[in-house]
């Protein structure tokens, strides 16, 4: 058996001698036959997430509400066939929630397993080499929008779910709850809305959530913290209606100078913030934890080249990359809509202008606190003839899990079974609120263990899933399931 | 007679008693038999230029040169009806010119009327309150994109010289040549390379733009001033692709951000421009021309409060608003295209952003010099981690022209004649490029009489045109052109 889940495939120089050959038949473990009946439907299994990934389940963009709702009734469809129980839409204010349970396996833990079915807009559509709801196959990745964001590492818990289904005669090793949201990339309020009003409807042990990534090519790894986020919005107005900047340049108020005067104050280009209080409440990460980050095998220079393709990294140059993408609060500009963006030239003064900004927050900051004070700092920079409005759109805490709990411990083993290799602990700075949500509402801690690989372009064109991590990702779920219901 | 070309509608507070009742009347004087006719059809001019301005010749936009090349047809159309000769089209590598003259008046003048049939792109669309290209009258108002800016202006010129060819069997009292192109608005090149190339065809003694405003309603106004401009980009770019804000901010570029610590640094918000050498060849205007300004019955609350409807003027305090309207140049933003602009939350740093900048030149300033030290400056203060392209779209001179002419003179007295009052004489902030390709390629001065008002909404939605000063605008050129044959 030469080829197992695609492990043969060496991805990574960093890591090299990298993922062991299949760690079962190395240690003559026989895979569960569980394992076995995934690895013989993975050619049908990645069928279907192409199928799913056809529909362009865009949730920001009201125009496709109807799409978003197809990718809820696929999941519907689904999670019937493979045997699941209660399997229902659940009405939100915005995108319907998925429901599924299994529960009879007394005694047994609980897993709540979380997904979410939207995606990102795809803009800037001329940049994909292949459309970005037209899934293609090149070099052993599966490029789509939404492959690995959510919908690749989601499918995943389905496919084990059923694998495990078939191979147990219609029993699941221990008792599982499914809730696949599709508002997760609007910070949509319709899950947390449900957690709160029906804690009880979702009683569990934990929540596994495959929404992060692995530090590097075939080095197992799970995420023990995330930042936390705000999203804002600053507009900015100034004349009643556009002007003509000949006849009135030099007089009026122009509401694109305030924004790019107002945001060069917000942070200086050493990357340090400037809203008054904004550091008070942040620690940093304990001396061990921040041990542990040294002994990773990070390359700057493959993130600045490989990755980023810029000709610097930048911010603060006191602390260590790692510590400026996991541990240090941020402030990003993500557009400045208004005015004339159209080719050739429009000698206009606009109205208004808006800046779409966010903040990635360390684990000790408040976000309402945080966007209080950048809300004073915002209004008390804002400069004569022009009024700025502060918008919150919305906002996640961030998360520091611990690592010394039966399902960490299980993930550890299982992801150290397939990979054959140490796990490392890492944080990821981006934010998952619903892990947030999961500690609030349901008192419970969370599993992230994701399968996606660093250059996997989430959020931007070209967005891929390795398709050996979404066949080993499934082994491995179907191995941590196993241990835990022994 | 009651009325008479809508002089009875007395429009300004800041004049009164403004513009006296029909000065022919009052003072005897017999209408021409020309500016009778024009009487008589004032209803039917308007229409016809309602169906000029249904037209929606958006010079800016490629999916709409078919529009533009249907307004130059309407005028070929038209001047060829009213029996101009060598009516043609002229093509460049752009929008087509319309060309027409009539020089059989031996030992007179030759005037080289100028106007242009594009237009501004009409968004934002949502603040019309009637649709851009359906022409609506309102409180003695046409409402249209193009009204004034310069369809509304350039047919005037048309409409005199019917009602003179009209009223003398056929003739003219001067000699006329007639060239409008469909450039203007995106300061294409298309007029100039031809002036460049073929001086010769159009050897005129003047020539005649109304493509001005006056200072006031009522009030008779020649320009004798332009700012000139300059036109620019600055495509700032980070990694080679868009990046998520959650796992790459802290350590990567932002191409808005970068953009705004640029910008801040170009301009201070007291409206100082910070680009070296920037104000090294600005002269002041002369103490004569300064004193005149401070004449004018210039209302301060009236533009900040009437036609801005901003909470404060801005710029250099320590001059005039009329100073730094007319005589002082700028910077100004219109917008920054790219990254996330939709609604809702995208968390992506983008690869590139833009801002699409221009400055506005005193006369003394060099356009191509003026760009290379903002060219300069801008990749001096580029932050790390990102590059920055500087481009120039178009330019235009300055211009400065003398009233000591004989064409200004006549310019002076028809005003005085129809309108009642003393004639001003003013300069705008704006600019027209092609004034200053008349005095450097065909040797000739430019009377600048122009019937615009300043609430017209140039570039802005709801512009509109003032249908008394279309028709009095009318009887002005008519008069003007008797007064030069003579």
């Amino acid at each position: 058996m030469a080829l197992f889940f695609g492990l043969e495939n060496l991805r990574s120089p960093v890591l090299a001698p990298a993922r062991a050959v299949a760690n079962w038949e190395q240690e003559l473990f026989m895979p569960s036959p569980a394992v076995a009946f995934a690895r013989q439907n993975q050619a049908r299994f990645l069928e279907e997430l192409k199928d799913l990934l056809r529909i362009p389940s865009i949730s920001t963009l009201p125009e496709h509400a109807g799409d978003v709702r197809r990718a809820a009734e696929f999941l519907v469809r689904e999670l019937q066939r493979i045997g699941m129980e209660h399997v229902r839409l659940i009405e939100t204010a915005g995108h319907p929630l998925v429901y599924a349970d299994w529960l009879h396996a007394p005694g047994r833990p609980t897993c709540l397993c979380y997904g979410h079915y939207d995606v990102q807009p795809p803009d800037p559509l001329e940049e994909w080499l292949s459309p970005p709801f037209e899934p293609a196959e090149r070099n052993g990745n599966l490029y789509a929008r939404g492959a690995v964001d959510d919908k690749g590492q989601m499918y995943m818990h389905i496919k084990a779910l059923e694998s495990l289904m078939h191979a147990h005669s219609g029993q699941l090793p221990l008792n599982v709850r499914l809730l696949i949201e599709g508002e997760e990339e609007v910070g949509g309020e319709g899950i947390a809305e449900y957690l709160r009003q029906h804690p009880e409807t979702l009683a569990a042990d934990f929540a596994l959530v495959s929404d992060t990534e692995m530090f590097a090519s075939g080095l197992p790894t799970l995420c023990v913290g995330l930042r936390g986020m705000i999203y804002t919005e600053l507009e900015v107005r100034g004349a009643k209606t556009d002007l003509h900047s000949g006849l009135y340049g030099g007089a009026a108020p122009n509401p694109f100078q305030a924004l790019c005067w107002m945001l060069a104050q917000m942070k200086t280009p050493d990357g340090r913030i400037q809203i008054p209080g904004f550091y008070d409440e942040l620690q940093a990460p304990s001396a061990a934890e921040m041990a542990t980050w040294k002994r990773l095998p990070f390359d700057e220079e493959k993130l600045l080249h490989d990755e980023m393709g810029a000709t610097a990294l930048v911010g603060e140059a006191n602390y260590s990359v790692l510590e400026r993408l996991w541990a240090r609060p941020t402030l990003e500009v993500h557009g400045m809509p208004g005015g004339f963006t159209g080719a050739g030239a429009k000698t206009v003064i606009p109205a208004k202008a808006v800046a779409k900004v966010s903040m990635r927050l360390a684990p000790e900051m408040q976000p309402q606190r945080t966007f209080e004070r950048y809300k004073q700092f915002a209004e008390s920079i804002c400069p004569a003839g022009v009024t700025v409005e502060v918008r919150l759109i919305h906002f996640g805490d961030a998360i520091v899990i611990g690592t010394d709990n039966a399902y960490v411990r299980a993930a550890t083993e299982a992801l150290h079974t397939v990979f054959g290799r140490e796990t490392v602990f890492i944080r990821s700075g981006g934010s998952i609120p619903i892990v947030g949500d999961f500690e609030r509402h349901l008192k419970i801690p969370t599993v992230m263990m994701g399968f996606g690989l660093p250059d996997d372009n989430l959020h931007a064109p070209n967005e891929k899933f390795c398709i050996a991590n979404f066949y080993d990702g499934i082994a491995t779920l179907i191995d941590f399931f196993e241990r835990l219901g022994k």
